[in-house]
């Protein structure tokens, strides 16, 4: 395959790049490249979203995001188009970055990348270079996205189109910023092709990029970064239910810990969310399974933080059993429904699993996150105001630890609640240290025995 | 609890301290002491281990201890006793390092442990305080060694005596070296108890020492540390397998992922080994049980460990038909019977499991270790060198990644070998790039599918 004109395009930014999905990873890949300078058609089936992006706005949160968003279409840079023909045939560079989330049953739902494979295939011209972005299992690639572009465009990879895995390793809240500073993994369907492309993202990056020897190789990097951190949050969950029953504090134990030269520290929490960790370790499950492979430990894994919002709920019941109040008719101030912290995203959020939770007990919640006020997010109200959540309070439960929620003065609350009975707090993030907080509060973290301040 | 002779003591030097157990842990311990200046009295029921250590002689393998040994000796600072009460009468400091094994059935084996607790309490007297630095579950200090203490010696906790525990983070092969380096931890049986254990241990090591609440605490500290590493090869072994099927290579995925700033890398093997790692789980799962909660993730863990010599007998079975062949009455050269490189210690050593396994399969196997030079270890004869381990072979297969495995001549290797058949190398440490390797070779790794150089 010749790639004379894709490096002359790289030296002179005159390449077109296609990027199909403006999502949380499409949009900002988009305005990578247009900030480099490079011209780019962003591509989505949903129209509203190209009006909104037209108009300059994005539902993405994203610190950065908005300001390249200006800068490219002031510079003329981006164009948004539902046509994907067009912009198949147009650009020289086509990056997939449509969502490849799990279905309710826990399998990886690949419609979107079978969509826009055959998309592409349609419509594929010779000299053309694929990069998948999107996050795939190691076989889906070469099993799945290259047979049907094959078959559909009848051309040959390697020796008429080339492709290439490049999965984001984006970190949500702050993707801009990290773009110049995470390592880059590129594996390509040649040496040749990932060489190409890796001078296409040293182009518009500085941070630096590693080849691998073959897209499904880069693709189970990725993987297995997200699955190590999924299994590691497990483990401490799991050892943080056990520890609490120990009567030992988990929070002791993890900075005791991490003193130890080898020891890495991840922490409990209300379970696990996002669009990546509680989604990604299933990709390999499904792989495993084809060549009749049980990854046990893998699929532990999910399940111990998949039962943590039960835990959580649990400890909640405790707490409240402990001053003689059931969750049914309670009201508790829920604070933060993001799946983490300082982020407008819930995706599989487990603090929305609480709520939720709490709302089928019947507990009176009262919810408040500061990204999502005066919205219904899934049945749930998000009030006006931090303040408005309090009202009558009788317990509250930290779910996202949202910066806000940090420094709040539980001084002015225990002053303006109802005196008679303790304030039940439970603190899912184990943020709080009891021995800061006022007098009269029943106090609970994942992991940590309720005590009396 | 009056502290003020054992603060002088500290300050003085004229704290006379007794050691347990002359292990692997007890004995270094009791060596540091000496090294500071305080006089020990080092203690076991082995009487030829005793008599060993008078003659300056040890079993431990480990840099540096000889030159303590010889030093304490030669000033007079230690004395070498199979006389318990003597020396828990004499001393005001007595460390427990006994040996907490786990069992056949794996469970925790705590028998010297309530054997030296009976021993300490025969003999107690009022303002002693008593050191653990065995490896225990959080719950041993409260519900076994106190409770023996408290009843054999009709003395009180924390009023006539007092309990710490320190347990030991060393690094077989590194323990003289790491003891100034790896921050110590210590819990004592109160506040002011922890706070002069932590004075003690200032007075002997540059290490830092952090102290927690509990003496329980302590211990799920050092657990959940050896747990951590326990999962987390175990992780790196269940993708390993996977990644074999799948024709990824886990080597080039470990070193991609390694470039995430969130990832810590771990690295499959033929199985985990050594005093800790294997057995540390089990304590955990032990104390688990007792609150009648399971802990799948760490169970699972340990399983997928323990089932990795097998996996490794596979591979080795596979490389070897891969040319024909059929495990008995190949001649294979096995290399390395320690748990981990660099180190003269086989216990629980997946190696030694292998040897076995391809023994059973009636392998004509040819073993080398050179820490191991021409003894028998558990019916395994290692030979006198490695050119005589080589002789005639037909298949390497290395076990433990010793430094002198790393340098091997495998062109001498060829040249002296049967020309008509390659060589099979199973290299379950993944230690060799087969890119550097010389022709005629089948060679295999853990996560690693056959290729032919």
């Amino acid at each position: 395959m010749d790639l004379t004109k894709i490096i002359s395009g790289i030296n002179s930014k005159k390449l077109i790049i296609s990027v199909f999905g403006l999502g949380r990873i499409g949009l900002p890949t988009a305005l990578m490249f247009t900030r480099a300078g490079y011209n780019v058609i962003g591509v989505d089936i949903d129209k509203d979203l190209l009006n909104d992006l037209k108009k300059k706005k994005t539902f993405i949160d994203e610190p950065g995001l908005l300001d390249l968003l200006n800068k490219a279409i002031q510079k003329n840079l981006i164009e948004f188009s539902s046509d994907f023909e067009y912009a198949v045939k147009k650009a020289n560079i086509l990056i997939i970055c449509v969502p490849t989330p799990i279905s309710e049953n826990k399998v990886p739902d690949y419609s979107a990348i079978k969509d826009i494979s055959d998309k592409i295939g349609n419509s594929l011209t010779q000299g053309q270079i694929i990069i998948c972005e999107s996050s795939v299992s190691p076989t889906t690639i070469r099993d799945l996205i290259i047979p049907i572009i094959e078959k559909k465009s009848e051309l040959k990879l390697n020796k008429d189109f080339g492709v290439c895995s490049c999965p984001e390793r984006a970190d949500p809240g702050k993707i801009v910023d990290n773009f110049d500073k995470v390592t880059r993994i590129v594996g390509g369907s040649s040496y040749k092709i990932g060489k190409v492309i890796i001078e296409l993202y040293e182009s518009i990056t500085n941070a630096n990029i590693i080849q691998l020897s073959t897209p499904g190789t880069a693709n189970a990097v990725k993987l297995t970064e997200n699955i190590f951190r999924d299994v590691n949050i497990a483990l401490i969950n799991e050892l943080a239910v056990l520890y609490e029953k120990l009567g030992i504090d988990v929070k002791e134990v993890i900075k005791g810990a991490s003193t130890k030269y080898n020891f890495q520290p991840h922490y409990p929490g209300p379970g696990v969310g996002g669009p990546c960790l509680p989604a990604n370790p299933y990709y390999i499950i499904q792989d495993a399974d084809k060549m009749d492979y049980i990854p046990f430990l893998i699929r532990v894994a999910r399940e111990v933080n998949d039962r943590m919002p039960a835990y959580t709920l649990d400890l909640i019941t405790d707490a409240l059993n402990y001053v003689g109040k059931s969750v049914k008719g309670t009201r508790i101030t829920v604070l933060g429904l993001s799946y983490k912290a300082d982020i407008k995203d819930i995706q599989i959020s487990p603090s929305l699993k609480v709520a939720h939770l709490l709302k089928e007990k019947n507990a009176s919640i009262q919810v408040w996150d500061p990204y999502y006020k005066g919205k219904i997010i899934k049945d749930i109200k998000i009030l006006d105001s931090f303040q408005e959540a309090l009202k009558e309070t009788e317990c509250i439960v930290l779910l996202t630890d949202h910066k806000e929620f940090r420094d709040i003065n539980f001084q002015h609350i225990m002053k303006i609640k109802n005196e008679d009975s303790p304030l039940v707090l439970v603190d899912s993030r184990n943020i709080y240290d009891p021995d800061n907080l006022p007098k009269g509060i029943v106090y609970c973290g994942i992991g940590r025995k309720i005590l009396e301040t």
